[in-house]
Protein backbone atom coordinates (compact mmCIF):
# COMPACT_ATOMS: atom_id res chain seq x y z
CA UNK A 1 0.00 0.00 0.00
CA UNK A 2 1.87 3.12 -1.31
CA UNK A 3 0.43 6.44 -0.04
CA UNK A 4 1.79 9.46 -2.18
CA UNK A 5 1.03 13.32 -0.69
CA UNK A 6 1.90 15.74 -3.74
CA UNK A 7 3.06 18.60 -1.92
CA UNK A 8 4.35 22.42 -3.59
CA UNK A 9 5.60 25.20 -2.58
CA UNK A 10 2.56 27.11 -0.87
CA UNK A 11 0.75 24.45 0.23
CA UNK A 12 -1.34 24.43 3.40
CA UNK A 13 0.65 22.52 6.58
CA UNK A 14 -2.46 21.07 8.38
CA UNK A 15 -4.06 19.94 4.66
CA UNK A 16 -1.06 17.57 4.39
CA UNK A 17 0.06 16.87 7.77
CA UNK A 18 -3.18 16.08 9.39
CA UNK A 19 -3.85 13.20 6.64
CA UNK A 20 0.04 12.12 6.88
CA UNK A 21 -0.30 11.60 10.64
CA UNK A 22 -2.92 9.17 9.80
CA UNK A 23 -1.66 7.45 7.01
CA UNK A 24 1.44 7.04 8.38
CA UNK A 25 0.19 5.29 11.71
CA UNK A 26 -1.25 2.43 9.75
CA UNK A 27 0.60 -0.37 10.36
CA UNK A 28 2.35 -1.44 6.66
CA UNK A 29 1.38 1.38 4.44
CA UNK A 30 4.17 3.26 3.10
CA UNK A 31 4.04 6.78 2.79
CA UNK A 32 5.75 9.33 0.09
CA UNK A 33 5.91 12.59 0.36
CA UNK A 34 6.45 13.83 -3.39
CA UNK A 35 6.76 16.78 -5.47
CA UNK A 36 7.85 18.09 -8.83
CA UNK A 37 11.01 18.55 -8.14
CA UNK A 38 13.19 16.99 -5.30
CA UNK A 39 14.69 19.41 -3.04
CA UNK A 40 13.06 21.80 -0.20
CA UNK A 41 9.78 23.37 -0.35
CA UNK A 42 8.17 25.38 1.79
CA UNK A 43 4.87 25.97 2.79
CA UNK A 44 2.45 28.38 2.23
CA UNK A 45 3.47 30.98 5.38
CA UNK A 46 7.44 30.23 4.01
CA UNK A 47 8.45 28.77 7.60
CA UNK A 48 7.95 24.91 7.14
CA UNK A 49 11.29 24.04 5.30
CA UNK A 50 10.65 20.77 4.29
CA UNK A 51 12.85 18.34 2.58
CA UNK A 52 11.37 16.31 -0.04
CA UNK A 53 13.05 13.67 -2.35
CA UNK A 54 10.96 11.67 -3.89
CA UNK A 55 9.69 13.54 -7.59
CA UNK A 56 5.99 12.69 -8.74
CA UNK A 57 7.84 10.41 -11.29
CA UNK A 58 9.10 8.17 -8.67
CA UNK A 59 5.52 7.81 -7.50
CA UNK A 60 3.45 7.04 -10.66
CA UNK A 61 1.56 4.31 -9.37
CA UNK A 62 0.46 4.66 -5.42
CA UNK A 63 -2.59 3.30 -4.64
CA UNK A 64 -3.97 6.36 -2.16
CA UNK A 65 -3.13 9.74 -3.94
CA UNK A 66 -3.55 12.64 -1.61
CA UNK A 67 -3.53 16.43 -3.03
CA UNK A 68 -3.62 18.93 0.03
CA UNK A 69 -5.02 22.73 -0.32
CA UNK A 70 -2.95 25.67 -0.40
CA UNK A 71 -3.14 29.60 -1.34
CA UNK A 72 -0.97 28.54 -4.51
CA UNK A 73 -3.27 25.37 -5.87
CA UNK A 74 -5.26 27.82 -7.63
CA UNK A 75 -2.68 28.86 -9.72
CA UNK A 76 -1.56 25.58 -10.26
CA UNK A 77 -4.57 24.02 -11.36
CA UNK A 78 -5.23 26.96 -13.50
CA UNK A 79 -2.06 26.55 -14.98
CA UNK A 80 -1.83 23.26 -15.44
CA UNK A 81 1.13 22.93 -13.69
CA UNK A 82 3.11 19.20 -12.98
CA UNK A 83 0.99 18.02 -10.16
CA UNK A 84 -2.04 18.01 -12.40
CA UNK A 85 -0.22 15.61 -15.28
CA UNK A 86 0.72 13.52 -12.32
CA UNK A 87 -2.64 13.63 -10.49
CA UNK A 88 -4.42 13.04 -14.47
CA UNK A 89 -1.77 9.91 -15.10
CA UNK A 90 -2.23 8.33 -11.68
CA UNK A 91 -5.63 8.06 -11.31
CA UNK A 92 -6.65 5.56 -13.28
CA UNK A 93 -4.62 2.91 -11.51
CA UNK A 94 -4.72 4.53 -8.00
CA UNK A 95 -7.70 3.21 -5.22
CA UNK A 96 -8.58 6.40 -3.70
CA UNK A 97 -7.22 9.85 -5.60
CA UNK A 98 -8.27 12.74 -2.53
CA UNK A 99 -8.30 16.09 -1.89
CA UNK A 100 -8.18 18.20 1.41
CA UNK A 101 -9.35 21.51 1.25
CA UNK A 102 -8.50 23.53 -2.33
CA UNK A 103 -6.49 20.82 -3.47
CA UNK A 104 -9.91 19.28 -4.84
CA UNK A 105 -9.25 22.18 -7.48
CA UNK A 106 -6.24 19.99 -8.82
CA UNK A 107 -8.28 17.07 -9.45
CA UNK A 108 -10.81 19.32 -11.16
CA UNK A 109 -7.85 20.53 -13.22
CA UNK A 110 -6.82 16.89 -13.87
CA UNK A 111 -10.75 16.26 -15.52
CA UNK A 112 -11.48 13.82 -12.35
CA UNK A 113 -14.50 16.22 -11.35
CA UNK A 114 -16.46 16.42 -13.81
CA UNK A 115 -20.48 16.50 -12.84
CA UNK A 116 -19.49 15.25 -9.78
CA UNK A 117 -19.92 15.88 -5.77
CA UNK A 118 -17.13 17.25 -4.28
CA UNK A 119 -15.86 19.04 -1.38
CA UNK A 120 -13.80 21.90 -1.06
CA UNK A 121 -12.79 24.73 1.27
CA UNK A 122 -15.90 26.71 1.80
CA UNK A 123 -15.18 29.73 0.35
CA UNK A 124 -13.83 28.07 -2.87
CA UNK A 125 -17.28 26.21 -3.81
CA UNK A 126 -17.21 28.55 -6.43
CA UNK A 127 -13.73 28.09 -8.02
CA UNK A 128 -14.38 24.27 -7.91
CA UNK A 129 -17.35 24.89 -9.92
CA UNK A 130 -15.56 25.92 -12.99
CA UNK A 131 -13.90 22.69 -13.14
CA UNK A 132 -17.18 21.24 -13.94
CA UNK A 133 -17.67 20.04 -10.33
CA UNK A 134 -20.69 19.90 -7.77
CA UNK A 135 -19.70 21.17 -4.91
CA UNK A 136 -21.25 20.30 -1.92
CA UNK A 137 -21.25 21.73 1.80
CA UNK A 138 -20.57 18.47 2.84
CA UNK A 139 -16.69 18.00 5.46
CA UNK A 140 -15.84 14.40 3.25
CA UNK A 141 -17.35 13.20 0.05
CA UNK A 142 -16.72 9.41 -1.06
CA UNK A 143 -17.80 8.96 -4.45
CA UNK A 144 -16.62 5.88 -6.10
CA UNK A 145 -12.69 6.31 -6.37
CA UNK A 146 -12.63 9.91 -5.73
CA UNK A 147 -12.46 11.38 -1.86
CA UNK A 148 -12.12 15.01 -1.27
CA UNK A 149 -12.27 16.93 2.07
CA UNK A 150 -13.19 20.38 3.02
CA UNK A 151 -11.09 22.81 4.47
CA UNK A 152 -7.35 22.56 5.81
CA UNK A 153 -8.90 20.33 9.32
CA UNK A 154 -11.16 17.95 7.31
CA UNK A 155 -7.81 15.94 5.94
CA UNK A 156 -8.18 14.15 9.87
CA UNK A 157 -11.80 13.42 8.92
CA UNK A 158 -10.93 12.10 5.07
CA UNK A 159 -8.03 9.82 5.80
CA UNK A 160 -9.69 8.18 9.33
CA UNK A 161 -12.52 7.41 6.15
CA UNK A 162 -10.52 6.02 3.91
CA UNK A 163 -8.94 4.03 6.71
CA UNK A 164 -11.79 2.61 7.72
CA UNK A 165 -12.39 1.40 4.20
CA UNK A 166 -9.23 -0.22 3.22
CA UNK A 167 -8.25 -1.23 6.95
CA UNK A 168 -11.24 -1.77 8.55
CA UNK A 169 -12.88 0.54 10.94
CA UNK A 170 -11.29 -1.47 13.94
CA UNK A 171 -7.73 0.01 12.89
CA UNK A 172 -9.61 3.15 12.14
CA UNK A 173 -10.93 3.51 15.69
CA UNK A 174 -7.53 2.68 16.75
CA UNK A 175 -5.62 5.59 14.91
CA UNK A 176 -8.19 8.07 15.98
CA UNK A 177 -7.50 7.16 19.96
CA UNK A 178 -3.89 7.16 19.07
CA UNK A 179 -3.90 10.79 17.92
CA UNK A 180 -6.65 11.41 20.89
CA UNK A 181 -8.78 13.16 18.26
CA UNK A 182 -12.08 13.69 20.68
CA UNK A 183 -12.26 17.32 19.23
CA UNK A 184 -13.82 19.58 21.23
CA UNK A 185 -12.86 23.43 19.59
CA UNK A 186 -13.25 26.03 22.25
CA UNK A 187 -16.02 27.58 19.57
CA UNK A 188 -18.84 26.31 17.54
CA UNK A 189 -17.76 28.59 13.98
CA UNK A 190 -15.89 26.03 12.26
CA UNK A 191 -18.12 26.55 9.05
CA UNK A 192 -19.41 29.65 7.21
CA UNK A 193 -23.08 28.28 8.41
CA UNK A 194 -22.63 28.35 12.05
CA UNK A 195 -19.85 31.56 12.36
CA UNK A 196 -21.37 34.56 12.80
CA UNK A 197 -21.14 36.78 9.39
CA UNK A 198 -19.10 39.60 10.30
CA UNK A 199 -16.64 36.77 10.78
CA UNK A 200 -17.24 34.82 7.54
CA UNK A 201 -16.80 38.24 5.49
CA UNK A 202 -13.48 39.25 6.96
CA UNK A 203 -12.18 35.54 6.82
CA UNK A 204 -13.42 35.57 2.88
CA UNK A 205 -11.64 38.70 2.53
CA UNK A 206 -8.64 37.34 4.09
CA UNK A 207 -8.94 34.34 1.92
CA UNK A 208 -8.54 36.60 -1.32
CA UNK A 209 -6.19 38.65 -0.05
CA UNK A 210 -3.35 35.95 0.75
CA UNK A 211 -4.51 34.09 -2.33
CA UNK A 212 -3.60 36.80 -4.60
CA UNK A 213 -0.64 37.67 -2.14
CA UNK A 214 0.52 34.22 -3.61
CA UNK A 215 -0.27 34.51 -6.74
CA UNK A 216 1.45 37.51 -7.28
CA UNK A 217 4.92 36.89 -5.11
CA UNK A 218 5.13 33.32 -6.77
CA UNK A 219 4.64 33.88 -10.68
CA UNK A 220 7.00 30.02 -11.18
CA UNK A 221 3.89 28.67 -9.68
CA UNK A 222 4.95 24.75 -8.98
CA UNK A 223 9.14 25.70 -8.86
CA UNK A 224 10.46 25.48 -6.04
CA UNK A 225 10.90 28.71 -4.09
CA UNK A 226 14.14 30.17 -3.03
CA UNK A 227 14.54 28.80 1.03
CA UNK A 228 13.79 31.49 3.37
CA UNK A 229 16.54 33.90 3.78
CA UNK A 230 18.24 33.04 0.34
CA UNK B 1 4.28 38.68 20.31
CA UNK B 2 7.25 35.63 19.42
CA UNK B 3 5.75 31.87 19.63
CA UNK B 4 8.52 29.61 19.47
CA UNK B 5 7.90 25.75 19.18
CA UNK B 6 10.32 23.43 20.26
CA UNK B 7 11.24 20.55 18.14
CA UNK B 8 13.86 17.45 18.32
CA UNK B 9 14.12 14.39 16.43
CA UNK B 10 11.36 12.10 16.97
CA UNK B 11 8.49 14.65 17.66
CA UNK B 12 4.77 13.97 15.97
CA UNK B 13 3.99 16.23 13.57
CA UNK B 14 0.44 16.68 14.37
CA UNK B 15 1.28 17.77 17.84
CA UNK B 16 3.35 20.69 16.38
CA UNK B 17 2.01 21.44 12.95
CA UNK B 18 -2.24 21.62 14.51
CA UNK B 19 -0.83 25.04 16.72
CA UNK B 20 1.64 25.76 13.75
CA UNK B 21 -1.83 26.28 11.48
CA UNK B 22 -3.55 28.04 14.17
CA UNK B 23 -1.08 30.80 15.56
CA UNK B 24 0.83 31.31 11.98
CA UNK B 25 -2.69 32.03 10.84
CA UNK B 26 -2.81 35.19 13.62
CA UNK B 27 -1.38 38.59 12.24
CA UNK B 28 1.81 39.94 13.35
CA UNK B 29 2.55 36.76 15.18
CA UNK B 30 5.83 35.69 14.65
CA UNK B 31 6.51 32.04 14.63
CA UNK B 32 9.71 30.20 14.88
CA UNK B 33 10.24 26.89 15.01
CA UNK B 34 13.50 25.70 16.71
CA UNK B 35 15.35 22.86 18.05
CA UNK B 36 18.52 22.29 19.73
CA UNK B 37 20.54 22.16 16.93
CA UNK B 38 20.01 24.08 13.53
CA UNK B 39 19.90 21.54 10.36
CA UNK B 40 17.56 18.60 9.22
CA UNK B 41 14.88 16.94 11.94
CA UNK B 42 12.91 14.04 11.68
CA UNK B 43 9.61 13.47 13.10
CA UNK B 44 8.65 10.19 14.83
CA UNK B 45 8.38 8.49 11.50
CA UNK B 46 11.14 9.70 10.17
CA UNK B 47 9.79 10.75 7.04
CA UNK B 48 9.58 14.55 7.47
CA UNK B 49 12.46 16.24 6.75
CA UNK B 50 12.45 19.36 8.41
CA UNK B 51 15.27 21.74 8.01
CA UNK B 52 15.19 24.05 11.04
CA UNK B 53 17.04 27.29 11.05
CA UNK B 54 16.39 28.76 14.71
CA UNK B 55 17.78 27.21 17.64
CA UNK B 56 16.86 27.06 21.66
CA UNK B 57 19.43 30.32 22.16
CA UNK B 58 18.23 32.11 19.42
CA UNK B 59 14.91 32.28 20.78
CA UNK B 60 15.06 32.59 24.94
CA UNK B 61 12.71 34.77 25.94
CA UNK B 62 9.39 33.62 23.29
CA UNK B 63 5.41 34.83 24.36
CA UNK B 64 4.28 31.48 24.18
CA UNK B 65 6.68 28.60 24.26
CA UNK B 66 5.35 25.09 22.93
CA UNK B 67 6.74 21.55 22.96
CA UNK B 68 4.89 19.36 21.02
CA UNK B 69 5.19 15.57 22.38
CA UNK B 70 6.28 12.64 20.51
CA UNK B 71 7.75 9.23 21.39
CA UNK B 72 11.66 11.08 21.92
CA UNK B 73 9.90 12.90 24.71
CA UNK B 74 9.92 10.46 27.23
CA UNK B 75 13.77 9.91 27.43
CA UNK B 76 14.35 13.90 26.75
CA UNK B 77 12.11 14.35 30.29
CA UNK B 78 13.96 11.64 31.69
CA UNK B 79 17.38 12.57 30.34
CA UNK B 80 17.01 16.45 31.01
CA UNK B 81 17.90 17.22 27.97
CA UNK B 82 18.60 20.82 26.45
CA UNK B 83 14.93 21.48 25.44
CA UNK B 84 14.07 20.92 28.93
CA UNK B 85 16.79 23.76 29.82
CA UNK B 86 15.33 25.77 27.58
CA UNK B 87 11.53 25.46 28.97
CA UNK B 88 13.15 25.74 32.45
CA UNK B 89 15.01 29.36 31.39
CA UNK B 90 12.63 30.89 29.36
CA UNK B 91 8.99 29.93 31.51
CA UNK B 92 9.26 33.21 34.12
CA UNK B 93 9.43 35.11 31.37
CA UNK B 94 6.79 33.64 28.85
CA UNK B 95 3.07 34.62 28.77
CA UNK B 96 1.75 31.28 28.11
CA UNK B 97 4.42 27.84 28.12
CA UNK B 98 2.52 24.64 26.96
CA UNK B 99 2.76 21.48 25.31
CA UNK B 100 0.76 18.98 23.12
CA UNK B 101 0.17 15.57 24.25
CA UNK B 102 4.00 13.92 25.69
CA UNK B 103 5.25 17.46 25.19
CA UNK B 104 3.86 17.72 29.04
CA UNK B 105 6.85 15.54 30.19
CA UNK B 106 9.49 18.03 28.87
CA UNK B 107 7.39 20.84 31.00
CA UNK B 108 6.96 18.38 34.06
CA UNK B 109 11.17 17.76 33.63
CA UNK B 110 11.56 21.67 34.10
CA UNK B 111 9.97 21.40 37.34
CA UNK B 112 6.98 23.60 36.00
CA UNK B 113 4.14 21.38 37.02
CA UNK B 114 4.51 20.28 41.11
CA UNK B 115 1.30 19.50 42.22
CA UNK B 116 -0.61 21.50 39.01
CA UNK B 117 -3.25 19.95 37.18
CA UNK B 118 -2.68 18.92 33.68
CA UNK B 119 -2.78 17.37 30.39
CA UNK B 120 -1.51 14.76 28.30
CA UNK B 121 -2.10 11.99 25.95
CA UNK B 122 -4.26 9.62 28.09
CA UNK B 123 -1.65 7.12 27.95
CA UNK B 124 0.73 8.71 29.71
CA UNK B 125 -0.83 10.06 32.11
CA UNK B 126 1.41 8.06 34.92
CA UNK B 127 4.20 8.90 33.37
CA UNK B 128 2.94 12.57 33.70
CA UNK B 129 2.37 11.98 37.35
CA UNK B 130 5.84 10.85 38.24
CA UNK B 131 7.33 14.68 37.13
CA UNK B 132 4.51 15.77 40.55
CA UNK B 133 1.77 16.93 38.15
CA UNK B 134 -1.57 15.70 38.76
CA UNK B 135 -3.05 14.14 35.19
CA UNK B 136 -6.58 15.44 34.16
CA UNK B 137 -8.75 13.84 31.56
CA UNK B 138 -9.44 16.90 30.02
CA UNK B 139 -8.60 17.76 27.30
CA UNK B 140 -6.87 21.54 27.55
CA UNK B 141 -5.83 22.59 30.48
CA UNK B 142 -4.90 26.54 31.26
CA UNK B 143 -3.56 26.78 34.48
CA UNK B 144 -2.14 30.25 35.01
CA UNK B 145 0.53 30.65 32.51
CA UNK B 146 1.05 26.90 32.02
CA UNK B 147 -1.22 25.63 28.96
CA UNK B 148 -1.23 21.83 28.40
CA UNK B 149 -3.14 19.75 25.75
CA UNK B 150 -4.15 15.99 25.59
CA UNK B 151 -2.61 13.86 22.96
CA UNK B 152 -1.86 14.82 19.20
CA UNK B 153 -5.00 16.70 17.99
CA UNK B 154 -5.59 18.41 21.28
CA UNK B 155 -3.17 20.95 19.58
CA UNK B 156 -5.72 22.47 17.95
CA UNK B 157 -7.60 23.08 20.43
CA UNK B 158 -5.45 24.28 22.72
CA UNK B 159 -4.00 27.07 19.99
CA UNK B 160 -7.46 28.29 19.67
CA UNK B 161 -8.10 28.59 23.62
CA UNK B 162 -4.53 30.68 23.53
CA UNK B 163 -5.29 32.29 20.35
CA UNK B 164 -8.54 33.43 22.37
CA UNK B 165 -7.24 34.71 25.43
CA UNK B 166 -4.31 37.09 23.43
CA UNK B 167 -6.24 38.54 20.27
CA UNK B 168 -10.16 37.83 21.26
CA UNK B 169 -12.66 35.20 20.81
CA UNK B 170 -13.20 36.44 17.54
CA UNK B 171 -10.12 36.26 16.27
CA UNK B 172 -9.91 32.48 17.29
CA UNK B 173 -13.16 32.12 15.49
CA UNK B 174 -12.05 33.21 12.06
CA UNK B 175 -8.69 30.64 12.62
CA UNK B 176 -11.48 28.09 13.44
CA UNK B 177 -13.34 29.02 10.23
CA UNK B 178 -10.38 29.46 7.61
CA UNK B 179 -9.22 26.26 9.02
CA UNK B 180 -12.97 25.04 8.49
CA UNK B 181 -12.07 22.94 11.91
CA UNK B 182 -16.04 21.93 12.62
CA UNK B 183 -14.81 18.60 13.01
CA UNK B 184 -16.59 15.34 12.34
CA UNK B 185 -14.55 12.20 12.64
CA UNK B 186 -16.42 9.32 10.88
CA UNK B 187 -15.89 7.09 14.63
CA UNK B 188 -16.63 8.30 18.31
CA UNK B 189 -13.57 6.75 19.37
CA UNK B 190 -11.00 9.53 20.29
CA UNK B 191 -10.87 9.07 23.82
CA UNK B 192 -10.05 5.92 26.41
CA UNK B 193 -13.33 6.04 27.47
CA UNK B 194 -15.42 5.71 23.99
CA UNK B 195 -13.26 3.13 22.11
CA UNK B 196 -13.59 -0.09 22.66
CA UNK B 197 -11.61 -1.62 25.62
CA UNK B 198 -10.29 -4.19 23.28
CA UNK B 199 -8.70 -1.07 20.72
CA UNK B 200 -8.01 0.62 24.43
CA UNK B 201 -5.55 -2.32 24.59
CA UNK B 202 -3.44 -2.59 21.12
CA UNK B 203 -3.03 1.02 21.12
CA UNK B 204 -1.44 1.01 24.26
CA UNK B 205 0.71 -2.18 23.55
CA UNK B 206 1.71 0.27 20.49
CA UNK B 207 2.49 2.82 22.44
CA UNK B 208 4.49 1.79 24.46
CA UNK B 209 6.15 -0.42 21.97
CA UNK B 210 7.19 2.69 19.93
CA UNK B 211 8.84 4.43 22.21
CA UNK B 212 10.53 1.87 23.68
CA UNK B 213 11.86 1.48 20.09
CA UNK B 214 12.43 4.89 19.82
CA UNK B 215 14.47 4.71 23.00
CA UNK B 216 16.39 2.15 21.71
CA UNK B 217 17.15 2.99 18.36
CA UNK B 218 18.28 6.52 19.64
CA UNK B 219 20.40 6.30 22.58
CA UNK B 220 21.90 10.07 21.23
CA UNK B 221 18.55 11.01 22.30
CA UNK B 222 17.83 15.24 21.40
CA UNK B 223 20.56 14.98 19.15
CA UNK B 224 19.67 15.45 15.10
CA UNK B 225 19.09 12.34 13.22
CA UNK B 226 21.13 11.33 10.19
CA UNK B 227 18.33 12.35 7.39
CA UNK B 228 17.01 9.00 6.03
CA UNK B 229 19.08 7.34 3.23
CA UNK B 230 22.37 8.85 5.36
Amino acid sequence: MIIAIGLYPGFTALDALGPYQVFTTVPNAEVVLCAAETGTLNDDQKLLNLHVDATFADVPRPDILLVPGGPASLALARDNAPIVDWVRDAHPHTRWTSSVCTGSLILGAAGLLDDLPAATHWHFRDELAKYGARPTDRRVVVDGRIATGAGSSAGLDLALTLVAEFAGPELAQGIQLALEYDPNPPFDAGSPSKAAKPIVDVVSFMMDAFEKEWSRDNSTAGRMAAPRGA
